[in-house]
């Protein structure tokens, strides 16, 4: 863990899609991921990591899926089908409640919303990579959902991009463990210089805090 | 013009920062540009480019500056001097009339408006390369302001990612000849395959038409 | 396979890694992923589509790793776990046997080989996007190795930004079955609009020869 | 100046394209930009600076432009018509002295030579931004050719992706004093944080080197 938290300065938060649909019951994804995220506590562990974050001070900061509006996709020419996927079931529809974020997750002052991705990774055709070179951030904490896209996508981005990146195993989730274990065991630790636990983090970031 | 407006089905019209702040009487910019803007017509040209876009069927897109937002800046380490310009006159404030679109030119539905950006480019830290690519398109015909800020960072930016790009020069405008001479005259012709009048952007637009 | 492959004008193939270190008998990483390449007939099924899409007049295109050179990494202040894996182990040495290309798949004149990439994703801080681009190419045909790690990056930013892709999941191995399952199977369906076998691709380039 | 090179670990010199075409006697494209490389002395006080940059131990980095390969550009459906010129020329031909960095600002170990770029930008389609992120780079002082070109555009960009420029304006040269004008004068203060002269960043650097 040391060379991953080694400093606030350079170190941020990463919360990916914390929208009703995905963690709050009565969500239009919610029901799909709920199994595995009720066996692993996500939500609590989401918050836990959020609040030590703010407590350490480290910056926080959002990467969000594009909230559907009507029009999206209908010229385009060429989708992926976890595109279709989305424009099919309106996720993440702007303007109603699965489209916002869930309330405890709410950004603070001073924290940063990215713009809205088209596809999974939070740095692809944003301002992510801009505004934490802005900052002066080259760590990554990432903590949300899915494991298996948006997760996966942004944490593979950020290596791809220079940043170090640290995983919250047990504050994600997606559709089974199957999702789960491919994008945890299979593929993240070829970028992810940290797959951690929330309790692993939350006692890293406590030390950070009493070391200012 | 032959080899920049061969077919409407890969090439777009880019409408760059058409903000009350720039071209409206009372905008906050618009005294600073105003003398080369009624010089060489640069509003009205905008709207034949526009009109004639239209009716030709090019697909017409949007690249917008960041609308000033509080916070915006704050937190931030590194900062560009026209960033800092833009943020001590609060250029374009979200929720003005001055951070709106001149009615004329208000996007239509099947319209594309990329995500706004942060300092001059278009196309740095958006969707705009992703947007214009998933609809096919090669070849940009750019108007707007201002020529030597936003337009020719769109330009430049532009041939660097592959597209072809004709500017109508009178279709633009800036605070100075001066200004004008360095983007369209100095730099633009090593990164713009055509530099046109509206009248000739028109005339060849027309054929096109015709063409269908 | 209709929309992927409906013309040769906007498809191109892309090879990723066909070298001797991964594919070749006595390659630094042939041994890892031996089984699964000879069980599924990776390399011999990497020739056929290669030869097929030759044959059907694809543009071709080839995205490769860094090839390991003296200094590579050691000034750098953040490495992923999958870079420090291919410096201890120096994968694809330039100037060595296993750093070129296996004979079969060299680049003829008029394919385009992309700038090297440092991490896994062919399109992560090269040219391939604007090679495609000046090419006037949307749809990839994706075969190469390794399916969880290079493949499955490339094919995950070309969705990203807004290619429509195929995998030839016989043409592509990995280190286990679990790998490529995690690749093939879990991830790779939510970006790629279409996998298929290399007898499918075959036939289906066939057509597109015959329909000239 | 003290904004800009207030620390040497977040601080790099960018060198851009010291090619022999450039600025040697015999160079093919000395002869268009000599005379005004001469009357501000541009390469020796490049040399000073690169000396300076070393002496005060900061990062080296080195932006190329691609040198010219039999093959270039002759299937690209889009040119940009400074590419064309490139092409044409066959500027910094690969193989040839034309091609080769003049021999005093050839790079040492542990300085960083990016991928070379097809068009103006140093940070298109290339590992520059990357290769700057993992060393930890958030500063750059640029000096080299041509000013409005590769130059400005390598400022341009440096700007939008959130580096603080310092700009060595005796220490870049182009084809006439209004290519400099509008480069130096109209278009850079807008992105470069500080213009300064050798004299003044030397004596600068000197500090730097004092206060470690």
């Amino acid at each position: 863990m040391d060379t991953v938290i080694s400093g606030k300065q350079d170190t941020a938060l990463l919360v990916i899609d914390p929208y009703n649909d995905f963690i709050s019951e009565g969500g239009k994804v919610w029901d799909r991921l709920k199994a595995v995220a009720e066996a692993n506590h996500c939500v609590p562990h989401m918050l836990q990591v959020l609040d030590a974050a703010r407590k350490a001070e480290l910056r926080v900061f959002y990467a969000l899926h594009r909230r559907y509006r009507p029009g999206d996709y209908e010229t385009w020419k060429h989708i992926a089908p976890i595109q279709k996927a989305a424009w099919s079931r309106k996720t993440f529809e702007y303007g109603t409640w699965g489209g916002e974020i869930r309330p405890e997750f709410a950004p603070r002052p001073g924290e940063i919303v990215a713009q809205e991705h088209w596809c999974s990774s939070g740095f692809a055709n944003t301002d992510l990579d801009l505004l934490l070179k802005t900052h002066g951030i080259h760590k990554l904490i990432v903590i949300g959902l899915l494991a298996h896209t948006c997760v996966e996508a942004t944490v593979r981005f950020a290596a791809e991009l220079g940043y170090e990146v640290t995983v919250v195993k047990d504050a994600t989730a997606s559709y089974s463990d199957d999702h789960m274990h491919a994008a945890l065991d299979v593929n993240m630790p070829s970028y992810a210089s940290a797959i951690v636990t929330t309790n692993e983090l939350v006692e890293a970031l406590s030390f950070t805090g009493e070391r200012r």
